[in-house]
């Protein structure tokens, strides 16, 4: 593509970097072998006509190509969602991909597939919950698809409540059988991921019962439709739940499914843990904790997976308000060179005090997606020995950072969309693919508002324990300790005398131990009152969860430069996240200004300088910041922005793109014969 | 449908009201007159086969029908949209619809169409900014829609910056004609709404040049597409600029078009306020701020454009969670007469607390709607007379408003989605088209964050009149009056003592005005210091616009409560309305305390008072909840919402909607044997 001022611009703030980027590609994607691969692999995917962007290379089944992939009906979409899927899996053979590789290249596919949930729940499921031996039968036939599973828990009437959940498997001695059976209309399982098309099979979340007592919720492998001609078996009426919100989840069979009397073997029962013998014993499972632990995984990785997405939004604003420029308007940061342009967009005060603070945010999560990858890792190695002590730190942190990360993660790209003005309304844009997609993490895998309440009750028994037992309060709540004493912990006020001093990690920390300090003994009070359900501090339980959440994750960014600088990072590297790491907990300490107000912490004239300190991180970050984004690495390909290109080609790469459209393809529109010519002439034809 | 459990809950709630919920609906929408001409609308579009959501019912464009309008293709969509435009029109001529409620009628249709701009941007400009003779000519021809025009401003490279717009008229004198001319790449003109497919004319904004010499911008029409054939003219490119974000705008052909050296009579130009004469002189308009009239109706409108936005979505919410329960949780308002069923979802705290104030919102946005639009049209008669006094204030307040509520309502609908938890998501709860939709007037009509230095200009302006002329500060800046005796206001105090005090409106006034009269006063200094060039204040003004804005909501709605009483509404309603109006006051409080936390004016122990309150009138709502959002009146055919119907039947709907889809009328999915086969047998058949 041909030179354009635009390009120029942003070559010209890209050289300006203070740092080398590939150091910060580095601290967020690992060793120069990852980042190698995770190119290739990006590249097979790019270079594939089935995910291809390019409308000349274009394989029947992506014709629209990528970009135009919405406006398909619902049908063509799942059916592209279904070519997709076979396509990975040739991939996968033609590459002898590993599983790592294969679930990389779904993720830059970019899309929910129907074969999702197969992979990443069906499967390790059936070898988390699932015997040796159920583990030896199921687990081949998944890994080589010859079936295809979904993960089926929520139903019509219940997704949060799973204690209440209405599909019973009662057991049937005589056949030794399960009867699986939708007791009422809201029994029927809804949203379930890969049902409403491809699934063979379901694992079920249903009440067992035996002899009419119910023994909660279990797991079932349940056969659903026939491997034979794929129609679905007797007694089971399954089906598509229809279109999501914003177009999003377009590709992916989200389906619904009703059992009557539905007969199936006893041995399909996941008997890892709890166990039903044949003649119609139940046993307990050894521990009742143990299922947690997929549970926490998923957690956990979903803190990387905000970082990811909020890193790509910032991306393509970040580029394209380099690329525009708008007014003529002198700021402080003035384009001395070329007095006749007008200013770039992205050397607003305003704009950088929007977009900076969510580069600041990106980065922060993916040091705190490492910090819980480690926390998660050690915990299951303790597992292993039978150790559960840090299982309910590393379940409540996770709960917490969950609920905080995508709550930011959401937030921030949709803001990032609108940061880029109008033309940020275009699907071309590229942001509203990626924000369509993520923002129901809001509330899958825990809704983000009642998650909080792990996390604050957790933080409850950590102050119990503060007065018994000191010593056995956990690491990231330490500052649970200082609130005992009541009188010193409201003595305690922000150290802060010059604006500089805003800039010490010490000084940032003990603005959130003592916020998140205060909250938590708040709680506690609130909780001994007469009367008070514990329903009833919802409110405060979510204000706890984040203050504590905000403090890990300044602590886990604080840590992680930390551990750069140890690492040998150069100075230069490590003097741009330090100047983001700062940026990032003095924004948050701003944005709830009236918690660390409230009880004197923080003074009026400290509120001055910290509003001043931010403006000064901000200013600092402005040469920087094209060379922050380009260190997350994401390729044009998968960013699939006509707006946010690494050429900064922005407005060419719209055009072109409109031009392709359909409805470009010819001069006069569909309907004009049927619809324009009847309205010109309801009244008979102009007279000019 | 039948009785369910839900419909049943939803009744319940219902009865619970206690006020006469019919008045709230004229305190809404105006006379018994006006509300029974406004469901006869609703119905007469809800009826027609073409605007229909009844499967059963449909038109053969609307296979599938309206709640599956979604997941058809660009072509298709905008083909759509053509042919609700053709029935709009025969409507109008079938049932002799006035404009106004022919206008009313297009906005039950619910969809941006292809002839939205041409009647409520074309029409109106022709008639404000063309000469009498101009009206005479091109009226009749538009109001018949023999022509069909379009409102052609914003291009590639320039949207908020009308000065550097890059499409040029330049006046051949020896022609006596304009030649409108692309004279960049980024002159193009773009997100045209109506130009991408059905327009035949545009009125363009374009900068006039006579002998070198530029005027600046101004209008003229264009013809684009032949009268005969509808193909574009010479010199003329035209085309649709594709889909938009979120899958909104689906219907409508925004376009783009570029000019080459392409000729137009000089009588084509608007000539009502600037003119041309044939022998190439240039006449300047009277005054050079005539021309805001039109932006300032528009951001007037747009206030209640942002109550019923989000009005719409309280309604949807507030339904479905009552209809919703989840776990046997006690909360303050347990279920004394269902022990064993679980609690509605609407009865948790944390749910009041994000769903009531939102209602609060909306009631607030609909008292500043009404109160904008006599604002406007006393300033319109002020004009009539030549007077422009009252010109600025207006401006700056709508501009504001525009900027607080476009933004609160945008928010606050996406946030009413996820309040509704995992169903929200689905297509069906009837929240995603109404934000999808919605949410770019975030952006366009002035962006929010730019807007708010108008709004910030104009106190600042204020704030200079109250040392020279303070008897001539405008009535809804007096309190800047009270900032010039420093020491004085320093010293001001929030009134409450008692934690009954946050429901005087005087002591909530006082908050705001104080609030906003302390970032005014700090404005006004950071401006005076040396080298500080205003673009970088605009987070300054951003925030006092903000501030302002809330005020002036504030008091709109204490005195719309007012006049209200006097009206003589009953007690009931008037209890209602008065905590309504205290919870949004309080809530917008809360949610920015530290800006009245900073100086001292609110203390420690009046943050509690505040927090109680608030939890007060929060629960002294719950009964009335399901009527407040049944005053707001919308039918379900509008809503158009699996989850929020008026029945409460949210399960049995969400149901009925997915069996209907197109994807579930084949037993087995589209695709089947091309990809599901071959990937069930990459490996060979499984051996069960």
């Amino acid at each position: 593509m041909a030179q354009t001022q635009q390009s120029r611009d942003l070559a010209a703030a890209r050289s300006k970097a203070t740092f080398p980027v590939v150091e910060l590609t580095r601290y967020v994607h690992g060793s120069d072998e990852k980042i190698a691969r995770r190119r290739e692999l990006a590249q097979l995917i790019a270079n594939d006509p089935v995910f291809s962007n390019d409308a000349r290379q274009v394989h029947n089944l992506c014709n629209p190509p990528r970009i135009f992939q919405i406006g398909l009906s619902r049908v063509q979409d799942v059916k592209q969602g279904l070519a997709m899927s076979l396509r990975l899996y040739q991939l996968k053979e033609e590459h002898a991909l590993s599983q790592e590789d294969f679930l990389m290249c779904m993720n830059f596919v970019d899309e929910l597939l129907p074969i999702g949930l197969h992979e990443t729940a069906f499967i390790p499921i059936i070898h988390a919950q699932g015997t040796e031996e159920q583990a030896k039968y199921w687990g081949p036939l998944a890994e080589k698809h010859q079936i295809i599973g979904c993960y089926a828990q929520t139903e019509l009437g219940h997704g949060s409540n799973l204690s209440e959940l209405e599909t019973t498997a009662t057991l049937n001695r005589d056949t030794d059988e399960w009867s699986i059976h939708s007791t009422t209309f809201t029994a029927s399982k809804w949203w379930i991921g890969g049902l409403g098309a491809i699934a063979t099979h379901a694992l079920i979340q249903a009440r067992l019962i035996i002899d009419g007592k119910d023994y909660g919720a279990h797991g079932f492998i349940v056969p659903i439709r026939s491997l034979k001609d794929h129609r679905p078996f007797p007694g089971v009426k399954v089906g598509d739940i229809g279109p999501k919100a914003y177009g999003g989840f377009s590709k992916i069979d989200n389906g619904f499914v009703r059992f009557e009397n539905y007969r199936i073997p006893r041995e399909n029962m996941l008997m890892r843990f709890a166990k039903v013998t044949k003649d119609g014993q139940y046993i307990k499972p050894p521990h009742s904790k143990l299922a947690y632990g997929s549970m926490v995984l998923l957690r956990s990785q979903m803190i990387r997976g905000a970082a990811l997405t909020l890193a790509r939004a910032t991306t393509i604003a970040t580029r394209y308000t380099t690329a525009r420029r708008q007014f003529k308007v002198p700021t402080s940061r003035k384009d001395e060179k070329n007095p006749a342009l007008e200013t770039q967009v992205i050397n607003y005060p305003m704009v950088q005090s929007r977009l900076f603070p969510w580069i600041a945010s990106a980065y922060a999560m993916f040091a705190a997606g490492s910090m819980m990858q480690t926390m998660y890792e050690n915990m299951l190695s303790e597992l292993m020995e039978g150790d559960v002590s840090s299982l309910a730190e590393v379940h409540a942190i996770s709960s917490g950072l969950k609920s905080t990360c995508s709550t930011i993660a959401a937030t921030g790209t949709e803001d990032c969309r609108k940061i880029m003005g109008g033309h940020g309304y275009s699907y071309f844009s590229g942001i509203s693919h990626v924000w369509s997609t993520y923002v129901p993490s809001n509330t899958y895998e825990g809704d983000n508002f009642l998650l909080t309440q792990q996390s604050a009750r957790y933080l409850l028994k950590q102050l119990k324990l503060a007065t018994t037992a000191p010593e056995k309060v956990t690491s990231y709540s330490k500052y649970v300790i200082r609130t005992i004493d009541q009188d010193a912990f409201q003595a305690e006020r922000c150290a802060v005398r010059d604006v500089s001093d805003w800039l010490r990690p010490q000084v940032q920390l003990a603005a959130f131990e003592h916020r998140a300090g205060r909250l938590v003994a708040d709680l506690g009070l609130a909780a001994l009152q007469e009367g008070v359900a514990w329903s009833d501090l919802n409110l405060e339980c979510w204000r706890l969860c984040h203050a504590h959440s905000q403090y890990v994750l300044t602590k886990s960014t604080i840590d992680s430069v930390a551990a750069a600088r140890e690492q040998g990072l150069s100075s230069e590297s490590i003097a741009v996240l330090e100047r983001l790491s700062s940026l990032y907990a003095l924004h948050t300490i701003h944005a709830s200004l009236g918690e660390f107000l409230e009880d004197f912490f923080i003074s009026p004239s400290q509120c001055q300088s910290l509003r001043q300190q931010i403006k000064y991180l901000q200013e600092s970050l402005a040469d920087d910041a094209v060379g922050l984004v380009d260190a997350f690495d994401f390729s044009d390909h998968y960013l699939n922005s006509a707006l946010g290109s690494a050429d900064g080609n922005a407005y060419q790469r719209l055009w072109d793109a409109a031009q392709k459209e359909a409805i470009n393809q010819t001069e006069v529109v569909e309907g004009y014969k049927e619809y324009i010519v009847p309205i010109l002439n309801q009244h008979g034809p102009a007279k000019l």
